[in-house]
């Protein structure tokens, strides 16, 4: 999507590869929203520990990465014996397999590299299907956010006030993202609506990444603290609710998402308001039976207890504050502990639809559609 | 209530007043959790000083301080001239009226003390009467509190777990709190029970007030991102809710509260949970008629796109951090700006009782029990 950099604006994908120079670009996501750069890892080593020190997030965008990552280690073995490449892509596929143990994404990525290098005959074809293979990918993860935005724009009226959670915005993807598309689609229709980001809290993703998306995208925004929204339901000031997911459960069509998105899909049926959900294809798991059978992370402590930001060097901080260094700042009392879950499971019941790059289904109907959807490929 | 002081342990007011000094002592709020202080304010200037810069907050707490300065005020007065004293009384009570104008419980409480004042004969007279109507103000307010725990503590059962939204807390008060009440009453009886404390952005003063309180209190408990009680409650992980109430509608038993309060009460009843609101007789109002016409207070963006905490000066922050400054954050893009109401307003329907210093009543009965309940007094 776009980003204004010193006054100029230009398209940038999350993750994008350099042939010329074997080097895979990525946006420096743990300096946003306050600082825009870009960076390069010229190596496949560089590339995976771009996944696990989490300068690239979201589950289509580290599985980009990684798809690029295993074309680059390819790209750099010197020499034509295939037995050796072959040690030597194995070793590179286990460096970025490791890169973020419990992530699906990167792993199914690298998967289909390596499936798609099967086919050549030299080091030299296999080195370009893998290439071939890992842009396949990206564009891909593309045209199903693409698709999804499609879909889900034509839930978007004039007027409307839509409120999001966290972000599965296009930096968590290659472009577009999920959540975010059927508003990106909307703009682009030409269609006036405002949004409301939850904040997000403890790690604020909605006020740091969704909304500096939308700001970028000169889409009308608010920031909102996570217990606003009940507040704006009552008076009338929300009217569609689009979210992303985790996990969705292809059997039950519960929808595992950033914690705080269960008490927004409860309080949006209590008011009769539209709650949407924006999944991809490859968030769907059509195994687990339940809702309450899904892991549910518990996040270190220090995400509750305080917040990170921006300080000001100044002594007078509240009238024309410099923020100059990032900083941590603890906020709670300091002798007091705290619970930190990292997701919640909203049940089918509460969901009014999920926009999948197909379609627009009832969750009750993901497994009825199930070949539509991709289960079994 | 208790207040461990570098390893000693001693029983402190949120404010108290010293006779033999005519000070007015507070604890120096807005350096919690992150430090203990106590200030004396010296004259009704002062203190009317203390009130605006927000050294003490909370209804109770406010309306005592009050209460405090005039008599204060009162006693500062040199002579026996009734006029001019008088008119020294009523410039004083103009000063601790404008101390925070929106505020309902300083008037309150500084027109008890002017009217208790009126049938001494003398200057001295009415400066003694001043300064027992100031002591009565303040005891009745822990007596309300200490009967809102009598009633509160028969809801809590051994094992419990218990969810709380902001700080209805001692601080807020004379001495022992609101919604906390209950817990204080409940624990002196030898029960063990558990406490969740809402973290409640953007101001967060469950994270630092009420388990600052609690730590204080040694009461177990954890904090918890707003987003979380939802997973909470659908794993069965509360029982009870008890909050506070800035304003109780008489009429209806609507209840207005702080931000988040309401999304609360919904996911309470959608799972059965009992949710209590504590309240002092004087934050019902029985004259409003809906909810709706509450004004609800839109407050600084600022407080949503940041938060105050304290920040270390060291590099290495995640290790082993000395927090030694107080300093505001910015957590949210700098280019997005934010809505933020201060208040939610809870229907009746969502509440399954009110506990009163009188007892625990249906939100639906206030009316019918005005009498008891002391509208008219």
């Amino acid at each position: 999507m776009n980003v204004t950099v010193r006054g100029r604006t230009q398209h940038f994908r999350s993750v994008t590869f350099d042939r010329a120079q074997n080097t895979v670009w990525l946006i420096e996501q743990r300096l946003l929203p306050h600082e825009f750069k870009i960076v390069a890892t010229q190596n496949f080593r560089a590339t995976a520990s771009a996944i696990t020190d989490m300068i690239v997030r979201g589950a289509g965008a580290i599985g980009a990465t990684a798809a690029y990552g295993l074309a680059q280690g390819a790209i750099a073995f010197r020499g034509r014996d295939l037995k050796k490449f072959s040690d030597h892509v194995e070793m590179v596929y286990q460096v970025l397999k490791n890169a973020r143990p419990t992530a699906v994404d990167p792993v199914n990525a690298i998967n289909a590299v390596r499936a798609a290098m099967r086919t050549g005959a030299t080091v030299a074809e296999q080195q370009s299907l893998a290439l071939a293979a890992a842009e396949e990918f990206a564009r891909e993860d593309v045209r199903h956010c693409e698709a999804i935005g499609r879909h889900g724009a034509k839930l978007i009226r004039n007027g409307m006030k839509i409120l999001t959670h966290c972000n599965a915005g296009w930096l968590a993807f290659v472009d577009i993202g999920s959540a975010t598309a059927p508003l990106y689609a909307a703009q682009a229709q030409g269609k006036k609506f405002h949004v409301f980001c939850d904040e997000t809290r403890p790690r604020s993703q909605g006020a740091m990444l969704t909304a500096w998306e939308l700001a970028q995208q000169k889409i009308s925004h608010q920031i909102i603290a996570d217990n606003a929204a009940g507040h704006l339901m009552q008076r009338g000031e929300i009217d569609l609710v689009i979210v992303g997911s985790d996990r969705t459960l292809g059997r039950t069509g519960e929808v595992a998402n950033k914690i705080g998105t269960y008490p927004k899909a409860v309080l949006a049926a209590r008011h009769k308001i539209p709650f949407y959900v924006a999944i991809p294809l490859s968030t769907i798991d059509w195994n687990l039976k339940r809702g309450s059978d899904i892991p549910i992370e518990e996040r270190h402590e220090s995400e509750v207890l305080g917040a990170w930001g921006m300080v000001s060097n100044l002594k007078s901080e509240i009238r024309n504050p410099k923020f100059v260094r990032r900083a941590y700042v603890r906020v709670a009392n300091p002798t007091s502990g705290a619970r930190n879950p990292g997701f919640d499971v909203t049940p089918a019941e509460l969901i009014t639809g999920i926009i999948t790059p197909v379609g627009i289904f009832k969750p009750q109907e993901l497994w009825k559609r199930r070949r539509e959807l991709g289960f079994g490929d």
